[in-house]
């Protein structure tokens, strides 16, 4: 059997604190309870009135025309190149993009667009830097077709672009002809973090997703928004793809639920990573990236412990944290609560004290 | 807003008997039920124990070492050429196959092979016909590398391919060093009309994938087996696709239910098709193909109508039925009964005897 | 070393008389010598005056607003592929183009457009075939988007497209939104055989290319033409194929040379396979195809031969020639006079009469 | 018509000296009589003798199995890593690298291959830094495949790699089961400038070839070496690009006449380049990189002059000189000698001088 691409150390007590990431909530029995009443039909017919529904409303809540259910918003990013860009064309985003680190070399192997790598702090980059990316027209270069910007930025550690900074390079990408597109896995902890609407936090942006699977804590799904025309022309590609469904609707209407009762909680989540943030920060050797939204990105080889070490140690605790290339990762969600912070925060202090 | 590709009529009452497609079953009470106590993970990371459970028992059935969980068949048949090719192959299938005519070019577009259309009656080919269409290996052919074949095929009409016939053109293509891949979307009706076991239906396929919202009846996904290896490797595409998901144990508990419970009764389904074919073709001018399955492919130019003119005039009395290139199809699955059949019958007998 | 393809048989003598193929010519010492004397410069800085010389002077004669030069034919056609269509586009040709059969698979590999094939007789399709070829507007269907001929058809037998007919399919495509593409790899065969101008023979195909290493009798070369956008937008594929050279001039001073002096004479080689044609019809169990270029199809499998048999026979006299799928072709050229046709017939007629 | 990309300035006097490019060299009236002498033969079938002159001198040379002859070095490129990797793979070059500048995007629309850039003083790069670039085996990564160097490195400023530093990247290459390939475009200036022969310089890359237009002073043409099955499986992509030639001998005379004649003299360039370097150090406010081969770039900004500023001064009076992102590049070849080269200091110090 092929299944896990990893498991836990023997001996691994079952994990009770899961910090490793937001995409591994649970539904609740009144997502699910959501689930079983949604009426159904078939999604690919365009026919399934709760996929109608979400899509409708998504269309309304991040001000575009028109919206798409996918089963995974990697297929929101594919799609969307897809549809920008012809084969040859190149993206502009940031170094770290989830385009370029986590989707296993998609954008080469199946759109045929070229990424350029963005340089800035804390997965943001400047006007300025965008400004002298910009390449020559010649037959030598790549045509440039499209600005793609991740909010909130993932490795660049949950950080919120600031409104008038995506703005500004939306400002430039338009003026230079390019399109723009907005990763927004983690769109609605940006909103509730700055208090902006999203619809006004994604006006530049001619493309957009949300991911449903990771705060909002739906089991499946994500929708990807733009004008009529792209998402008529995505329509082709989601069924090239593979990405076209059947009776759908049973796992929107989760999405549905979580629109409905898990945005404002997202507050919490930011909360609960501010306070984790405080606790390592006073722990001698521990170096703390300060946290915007619900992710908390930290280095403890100054306390002697490689990424790894320290997380194998919290597991045999039955606390889930992630390695992500030499830094650990500790992401708060619905199934994590303020006590489990502190739990949290004891394990670490108590492995630390002992070494290894 | 970007909905349905087609829109009933203008006056249409809702559908009461649906012989459009098996693709439009919903999700009963008991199928819900099953998923709502599924035990779920993340997908994706290889921790969904309902996924697991639905991918060994499909290994299993199928007799292959690993298998797979997908959002669709055509992701299916994307992913399976994606793995079994380089680009710049040639893989053989049947002229009316599904990656040939309902695939939206993916294979050209992502695939990047080429694919050789095969002919033959009813959507089968001969083991001769395929002899005749290996290709010199010379750098100005394509390098042929798979064998495709669609078990039922479905534009063939539902058509069982016999075991023999498989196993022999599975033989030419293993003697010429090619894989050889199965799209099954209609396995199961496949095995229970031939009175056969999948594992021995399938064995001298290389990979091999069944649709788990056709007759099935479950609201989404497919699972494609192989070799571990192949598995393997497939998951890279998985990945680069957009079809890892995330707590997918939900639905995919509604396919292990079907494999409990829908199986058997695609001989009702298999039934009620003959019945319906013996009906139509007592009805003057209607030329019916002999169904094997749950299709039934009829020509009512005969009796004076196009295609087009009985499906709209069925659709206005409640009956959904599809026209595929001048012929209609219809298909029998678990929300069609045999008093429906009758109902359907007495309908198009009146339509044609009113004329139009 | 990896050389050759293939090899002759042992103690085959050198080649006296070459029926294999146009592309085999040698240049003549009045060629080299206009080699000699050309002007160069940096073809892909657009700094080559003979280069320039020989693409306006195309554009001239196809009636087209631009013309570019490449180092072959094949090239030719993926680049006007990749620039008329997007992945996943679909191309309308003859099941026997050149695009299908003899460019190794390179439209699935490197365009990402699919192929239909349409029927006909001698390469040749009608426009009702055309009609039927054209596909609904639907998601599962790739949006097809170009028609493709080859004038002559090599395959179909060196045939010539009438200019109704070609004017017929055209006005069909372009009633479609489909652009137009011209394989006019003999297409100054098609016009002298004709008597029609070149730029009315293409009149209605949007691109259209010449090979120069065919019956013109140069050692490289083939020039694409189109309207000036199309050629801009082709300067970008030439140079991410490496189809942009340096001091090209060299050789396109052999295409200038062609165009004085070796089109008229392609009468000659006509007459040539006529000849060729009515004394090989005179062998008994011979089945020749009217030749109405420079190409003579034939079966002598009446005779007791295959076309393996019969060509391995010639070799060993030095007469070279060659079989395509059980079909003999011989091609006439300006290395070939017309009593090397009667020593060929003579050579034949011998082997027929000894038997072997 | 489309000619050009780029046109002088109005008034400029034609170009006395060359500095813009070594491809811009014109062939000598004894190399064009070696082309007229040359012995020809149809190369698309293995029958060009002086192509197979060529092809297995280079392998010799290059201390390779077997060679190919390509109308590009792009072509090359591309071929090598279509051959070398699948769609999705990863090659790791340097972020100077002429596959990811300079090739118009061509490894993302054909090769499907991602390119990671590596980071390194004028070119080159560390084995820390290709270690540290090694990604961990997941399905979120693109297989690593392949490793490029670019010899000498172009925009780097013509430096040498030393043959420790190339031994050692290809030693972790291999080491983590990549291929290594290498960029010669001017690979005859690194070997004579480090007085070490070709085939040791090339010993650890698995591919490797050499660009006959620069330099060497050839009209068209570049050949890519390796084992006889990476060129026998390169053979197809030739042929799928378009690469494959007829009467390609009459150009591989010239390249052939340049392997006896003209590579000892590349010291002359590199002669003339050391001197001309010389000269603009000596401006004030210039600042020149210390020059390795036959390549100078210098930046003029501290004298009150951008790159375009210079440039177009210096082609008002009859000199041309390129300018690459904001520095100035001068290159030295068989049609710039010494004098020329005093003469152009001597009209850099006037412009200077007078200001503009």
């Amino acid at each position: 059997m092929v299944h896990a691409p990893s498991r836990p150390p023997a001996g691994a007590p079952p994990v009770r604190i899961n910090l490793y990431s937001d995409t591994q909530t649970l539904p609740t029995p009144a997502m699910k309870d959501a689930m079983m009443r949604a009426e159904l039909g078939d999604e690919q017919h365009g026919d399934d009135p709760t996929v109608h529904a979400l899509t409708d409303r998504m269309a309304a809540l991040l001000g575009k025309e028109a919206a798409m259910f996918l089963p995974s918003g990697t297929m929101c990013n594919v799609i969307a190149i897809l549809t920008h860009c012809r084969k040859g064309d190149e993206v502009l985003a940031h170094e770290t993009a989830h385009i370029l680190s986590s989707e296993g070399g998609t954008h080469a192997a199946l759109t045929g667009a070229q990424i350029y790598p963005l340089k800035g702090a804390r997965g943001l980059f400047t006007p300025e830097t965008l400004r002298a990316a910009i390449r020559p027209r010649t037959r030598y270069a790549p045509p440039q077709r499209l600005l793609e910007v991740e909010q909130t930025a993932n490795i660049g550690g949950g950080i919120v672009w600031p409104l008038e900074q995506l703005n500004a390079v939306a400002d430039i990408a338009h003026g230079q002809g390019w399109a723009t597109h907005m990763d927004g896995a983690r769109l609605m902890n940006a909103c509730v973090a700055a208090g902006i609407p999203a619809s006004e936090m994604v006006a530049q942006y001619d493309s957009v997703w949300l991911d449903f699977t990771k705060g909002l804590g739906a089991p499946l799904g994500a929708v990807l928004a733009g004008s009529s025309e792209f998402i008529g022309e995505a329509w082709r590609w989601k069924q090239r793809l593979g990405g076209s469904m059947r009776q759908a609707g049973i796992v929107a209407a989760a999405c549905l639920y979580s629109l409905d009762n898990n945005i404002d909680r997202l507050a919490d989540d930011h909360a609960n990573a501010k306070a984790l943030a405080r606790g390592l920060a006073q722990i001698e050797g521990f170096k703390v990236e300060a946290p915007e939204t619900n992710l908390v990105f930290f280095d403890t080889t100054g306390a002697g412990f490689t990424a790894e070490q320290l997380s194998a140690a919290l597991r045999m605790e039955g606390i889930m944290i992630s390695g992500l290339g030499g830094r650990l990762r500790a992401c708060t969600h619905l199934n994590v609560t303020a006590p489990m912070i502190e739990d949290a925060l004891t394990a670490i202090r108590g492995i630390v004290a002992r070494g290894h």
